[in-house]
């Protein structure tokens, strides 16, 4: 037995003012109401009642784990994301490239939106601070990870980020015990780090052009790689995932996941859902499970924009059917409900629907936030998705005799 | 006020491929329903959502307990359903008489389905082993229990049962820190035994008419005796069972209630309701609740037989006004699902109704894995029943002011 997990990042909305019908209430979604119709519906709560998760702490919770015991920032699955061979313990940093004066006043926090920083990397890979091993990576544009290898390290410090221009720039301070080494490794790096960059070919290329030359590291996300038990010993399951957020790639393979690759997707609305479709098909080939995570749902919500949420919502649903079949189970769900009235996440609870042999079938015809709520599930926990597919898969253990 | 707590061992389904109806739907329960629609309804995970129970940690959980925290292996809830005088840190295990040949390789896991071992019982009871105290019964036909007392004591031992005939038996090896002990007494008590066994006139009238003698005995599902708080003090409750599954009437036991007996009731769909029904009549008389389970329905389940259950479900329908009336309160529900067509216990939730005075009746009108879905309780947890029953019967106490 196989099962897809369809998970559509800040699928999941409020009532807007202006239609009192959610983005999904308001799409044209014959296929997405097929499942309903088929399958058994309810309302998950994707950490817990009234927690407004992140898309790493609802992924994690999702697969099983449980959040508040395993995360303690983002940086660790931002890092396992970029590909970064980490190790229990390690604490992780998301990091930004940035531009500063000469007197460490911040101008840019972004460095003009940086292209790429890889042959920046290079440079900042050959720094060496006492106390702990440093892994540098960067990733897309502007951004980067941090990682930090040793004894006594701590994701309890402070950032450098004063997240705004034309004020200095921070020092990193120790906000917890055990924080100090960590602060001070962290300040040691980033002085290395700047006077590096002030000298890079590729920054004085940039000043010419009359470009922020990315020459300040900027360091927030701290937290400590978690060892998560792998998915197949938890569940006897398989497990692999296609999905453009390097954020929940970073959750799968922290989970010990196969992540899957499809060069033309994005985390937009423009994604290429055919060739993620197919790489979804190869995956199960050597899978039980496959999570299959979109972005673009949530993009949109963030920005706003309830027409383009319907439209990306109706065009994901035509080509729902090419993802029928694929495995004996079907799960379509959200991480989290992004109202696009709001513009963030909020903790409402999200639809669920799982299709499949020998589930109690309900008379939910629709997929919504409102029809789904009165489906068999009833309200369930994020948590709790994966214990009730894998017992549906056969794959429970019996707790006692 | 009283209460009748009926659980139906194994009783909940998942549609049939052939039906689309489970068997509680199928089957017509013109008093299952009536109930339904008098009562409050609801869904009941045993344990919780994902945990696929056995009938042990179901009841446990049923009773107001935590599995996870009382529950470490089968051998305390047979030994105390034998009757054994348990006390908390015993450390009890399930025994098979077993054949052996003189090179110690098994012949037969069950000597035969030996009819009775009472007399080598008596035989047994004779062994003393340095470090522990050994209480040895014979249950039913080649089933017997031991339970070792002292100090140092572990269930964490490999079992010596190698599961398959024409290889050599096991020893029995420590699992976990303190199981050192056990192992080295059980693994004498086991060589002690098979001396005596070998001897045994009842062995060599066994050979004699060319039966497997039962001469070794295979030990496995170790487990600590929990203490567990006795019903009455937990909900003010004085409690009584009426179970022929011997494991049922130990969880029972071990909670102190008192346990009912009735020498015509099985285990199978030939039960005696009318017995079983006068004798929860009568404990009932000097008790606040009694729980009543039956195991027809769990046992034609395994046996994958859905005409059956549906049959028995229909039997058991018929009866079931002889149980209205007995109580203030009567709560219908089962203990786990076992569908059929896996012929396991599964991890989907279980119907329940709660009849009585007071009860938020709901819409609901008929007895089902689906139409309580739609019940007025929503979705509960097993170890929610009774603190909800004796809250309507007037038994909770204010927590705060």
């Amino acid at each position: 037995m196989k099962a897809l997990v369809v998970v559509c990042d800040g699928l999941a909305d409020r009532p807007l003012k202006e239609w009192g019908l959610t983005p999904l209430e308001k799409a044209e979604t014959p296929n997405m109401d097929e499942l309903a119709a088929e399958g058994i519906c309810g309302m998950m709560d994707p950490i817990a009642p009234g927690i407004a998760p992140g898309s790493d702490t609802a992924h994690l919770s999702l697969l099983g784990y449980d959040p508040f015991e395993v995360y303690s920032g983002r940086g660790p699955f931002e890092a396992a994301g970029a590909g970064l061979p980490l190790r229990k313990g390690d604490v992780a940093f998301r990091v930004n490239f940035a531009t500063v004066d000469e007197n460490l006043f911040l101008r840019d926090r972004r460095a003009g939106r940086l292209r790429d920083g890889g042959e920046l990397e290079k440079l900042l890979r050959g720094i060496k601070v006492k106390g702990a091993e440093i892994l540098f990576r960067s990733t897309s544009s502007h951004r980067a990870v941090l990682v930090l290898r040793g004894e006594g390290l701590s994701y309890e410090v402070s950032s450098n980020d004063p997240h705004r221009t034309g004020v200095k720039v921070e020092g990193i301070r120790p906000l917890g015990a055990g924080g100090g080494k960590t602060a001070r490794v962290l300040n040691e790096f980033i002085e290395r780090a700047h006077e590096v960059l002030e000298r890079a070919p590729f920054n004085l290329r940039r000043k010419r052009q009359g470009l922020p030359p990315a020459n300040y590291l900027l360091v927030r996300g701290g937290g400590t790689v978690p060892s998560l038990e792998p998915l197949e010993k938890k569940f006897s399951l398989r497990g692999a995932c296609v999905a453009a957020a390097a954020l929940v790639r970073g959750v799968c393979r922290l989970a010990g996941m196969r992540v899957g690759e499809v060069p033309t997707s994005t985390t937009g609305v423009d994604t290429d859902l055919r060739a993620e479709g197919e790489e979804v098909r190869k995956m199960l080939e050597e899978s039980d499970l496959v999570l299959y995570s979109l972005k673009g749902f949530d993009e949109v919500s963030h920005d706003g924009q309830a027409a383009r949420k319907v439209e990306f919502i109706e065009r994901f649903d035509e080509h729902l059917p090419l993802l029928r079949g694929l495995a004996d189970f079907l799960v379509l769900t959200a991480d989290h409900t992004t109202p696009v009235e709001v513009r963030e996440h909020t903790a409402d609870p999200v639809p669920v629907v799982v299709v499949g042999p020998g589930v109690r079938r309900d008379e939910v015809k629709s997929f919504g936030e409102r029809s789904c709520a009165k489906g068999g599930l009833g309200r369930i926990r994020g948590r709790e998705l994966l214990p009730i597919l894998a017992d549906l898969m056969g794959k429970s253990r019996k707790f006692g005799a």
